[in-house]
C-alpha cells in the first residue's frame, strides 16, 4: 500500500507509533532500589496519546531542513513533560482522576506519593534526555560553537514554555478560575495561551531551532503553532457539547456541568466555529509560505481542527 | 570586627544570608494570573535552611579560582531543586508534614495542590535559571565554545545528579524502605548516596567545572562531596539519639519510634562516630591537597560533621 493510499488517520496513527517506540528507547532502564519509580514512568509515558507535540516537532524539523537525529532527545523530552503534566494533574491532589483515555492514571496505580516523585522524575528525565543532544551529532560541516548554540537555545524555549511563565503559570490560572465566580475574556486566554499553546510552539520552534532555521522563520512558525494551539483547545471546547460520546471516549456536557467557563460559553458555539476557521486558516497559510514540504504539516493541522475526538 | 574575629557558626551565617538575598534576586517577579504560584515559590525558598549546597557551590568554585558570577545562576537553581523535594517530600501524600523549621509548610499554607504545583515550577525554574549561564560573562579571554562545554557540562551534572539515578530514586529507595521489613546495607548505601549526597558531589563538581577545574581535581573534588554527604547524613542519624532537643528544634528519637532502619542502628553508635570520623578526614585531606584556598571549606566541613543540629 503506498502513503497516499492511507488516509491522514491512518498515517497519524503509524507515525504516532513510531514515534512512541522511539521515546521508549528515550526511557530509563528498570533496574535498582527505585525500580517502581522506572516501571511508573514507563506506564505513564506509554499510556496511549496522539503524540502530537513530539510529531509537530519532528515535521517541523524536516520541513526546515533538518536531517540528523538531534531531534530525537527533543521529542522524548517533550512527550516525557506532557506526560508529567498529566500524572500530577491527575493526582487527587489536583483532578482526582482515576481514568485516562480507558486507562487506570498513575495514582491509582501505584498510590499518590510515588505518582508525585513519577511526575518529578519525567520533568527531570525531560531536561536530562534533552541536554543529551549536546553530544549527538549534527552533522560533519556544522561548527561545535554552532551545534552548542542550537542546543542551549532549544533548552531555554523548552524550559520557559514549559515552566513558571509557560505550562505550569497557565495550569494555575486554570486552577485559579475554577475557584472563581467569573473569568474575564483575558484570563481565558492566557489559560488557553499558556496551558495548551505553549508546548505546542515549543514543539515547533524547537523543531525550527535544530534543523537551523533563520529567526524570521522560527518566529513565524511561533505564530502558526500558537493558532493550531489556540484552535485545538476551542476545538476541545465545541466538541465538549457538540461531540459524540461514543466517538470522544468521555461525557460530554462536563464544562457546562462543572459550571466551567470556556471560550464557547463566552462566545457562543457559532463564533467559536468562526475562530477555528481562521485560526487554522492562517497557520496553513503559514505553513504554504515556509520553504520546503509542508504537505503533512498542513493535513496535519485540518485533521487536528475536525478532529472529532 | 574582622573576619577572623568572627566564630565558623557566625561566619556561615552571613555568607548564609548573601546567599539568601543572591537567590531572591533570580526568583520569578509576583504578577499574573498564576501571582499565587510565584508567591508560594517564594514563601518555599525563603522558610529558612543552611543554603549549604550553594555554600560548597561558591567556595569550590572560588577554591579552584573561579571569578566571574557564571556560578550565580547553578548556587540559585541548585537551592530551588534542594527547596522542591521538600515540598513535595512534606505533602500529606508523602510525609505529611505540616511544619518544617517552625514555618507551615508549602502545602499546609497554599494547599496540596497548589504545592505540587509550585514544587514543579521551582523544578523547572531552576533548570530555567542555570540557563542562563549560557549568556553570562565567564571573562573575556575564555573562548565562547568553551563557555557553552562548562555550562552543558555543568547542566548535564545538575539533571543527573538531582533525577531518576539521583536524589529522586534514593527518594524512591527511602520510600520503599520504609514500607519493607528488613533493609539490607547495600540498600541504605544507595539510599545515603542518592538521597543525601547526590545533591552535594553535585555542588561542588559544578563549582569546579564553572572554575575550568582539570577532570582530576573535578573527580577528587567529587569524591570529598561524597564522604561529606554520607558523613552529614550518619551524624543526622547520631543526632537522632544523642541530639538536645531544644538545639535540633525537633523531637529526638523518631527514627527508632518509626522503627526507621539507619547506619547507627545497623553499626552502633561508636562504629558510627569512627565512620563520620574517617569521612571527614578523607574530604579535610582532599581539600588540603588541592591547589587553592580551603580553609574556608575545611572549617564547613569540620563545623558540618560537629554540628549540634
Amino acid at each position: 500500500m503506498t502513503e497516499q493510499a492511507l488516509s491522514i488517520e491512518e498515517r497519524i496513527a503509524e507515525k504516532a507509533l513510531r514515534i512512541e517506540n522511539l521515546i521508549k528507547e528515550y526511557l530509563p532502564g528498570k533496574e535498582g532500589y527505585h525500580k517502581v519509580l522506572l516501571e511508573s514512568m514507563e506506564y505513564s509515558v506509554l499510556a496511549g496519546g496522539k503524540r502530537l507535540r513530539p510529531m509537530l516537532m519532528e515535521e517541523t524539523y524536516h520541513l526546515c531542513g533538518g536531517k540528523g537525529k538531534i531531534v530525537e532527545p527533543f521529542m522524548a523530552a517533550m512527550e516525557m513533560i506532557h506526560t508529567y503534566s498529566l500524572v500530577h494533574d491527575d493526582l487527587p491532589a489536583m483532578d482526582n482522576d482515576e481514568y485516562r483515555r480507558g486507562k487506570k492514571t498513575t495514582w491509582a496505580v501505584y498510590g499518590d506519593g510515588m505518582a508525585v516523585l513519577c511526575g518529578d522524575a519525567l520533568l527531570n528525565y525531560a531536561f536530562e534526555t534533552a541536554m543529551g543532544a549536546f553530544d549527538s551529532c549534527v552533522c560533519e560541516d556544522v561548527p561545535m560553537v554552532e551545534r552548542y548554540r542550537m542546543v542551549a537555545e532549544a533548552l531555554k524555549v523548552l524550559a520557559a514554555k514549559a515552566g513558571v511563565h509557560g505550562m505550569i503559570g497557565g495550569q494555575t490560572a486554570d486552577v485559579e478560575a475554577e475557584k472563581a465566580q467569573e473569568v474575564t475574556e483575558e484570563q481565558l486566554t492566557f489559560i488557553y495561551e499558556h496551558k495548551t499553546a505553549d508546548l505546542i510552539e515549543a514543539s515547533m520552534m524547537i523543531g525550527a531551532i535544530l534543523a537551523g532555521a533563520d529567526e524570521g522563520t522560527i518566529e513565524n512558525l511561533k505564530k502558526c503553532a500558537y493558532n493550531i494551539g489556540i484552535a485545538f483547545q476551542i476545538q476541545d471546547d465545541i466538541l465538549d457539547i457538540e461531540g459524540k460520546q461514543e466517538v470522544l471516549g468521555k461525557p460530554i456536557g462536563s464544562d457546562e456541568k462543572n459550571h466551567k467557563q470556556t471560550y464557547v460559553s463566552i462566545h457562543g458555539i457559532q463564533k467559536s466555529k468562526e475562530m477555528v476557521r481562521k485560526l487554522s486558516d492562517e497557520a496553513l497559510q503559514i505553513l504554504r509560505e515556509t520553504n520546503g514540504d509542508s504537505t503533512f504539516l498542513e493535513e496535519l493541522t485540518g485533521y487536528l481542527i475536525r478532529r472529532e475526538k
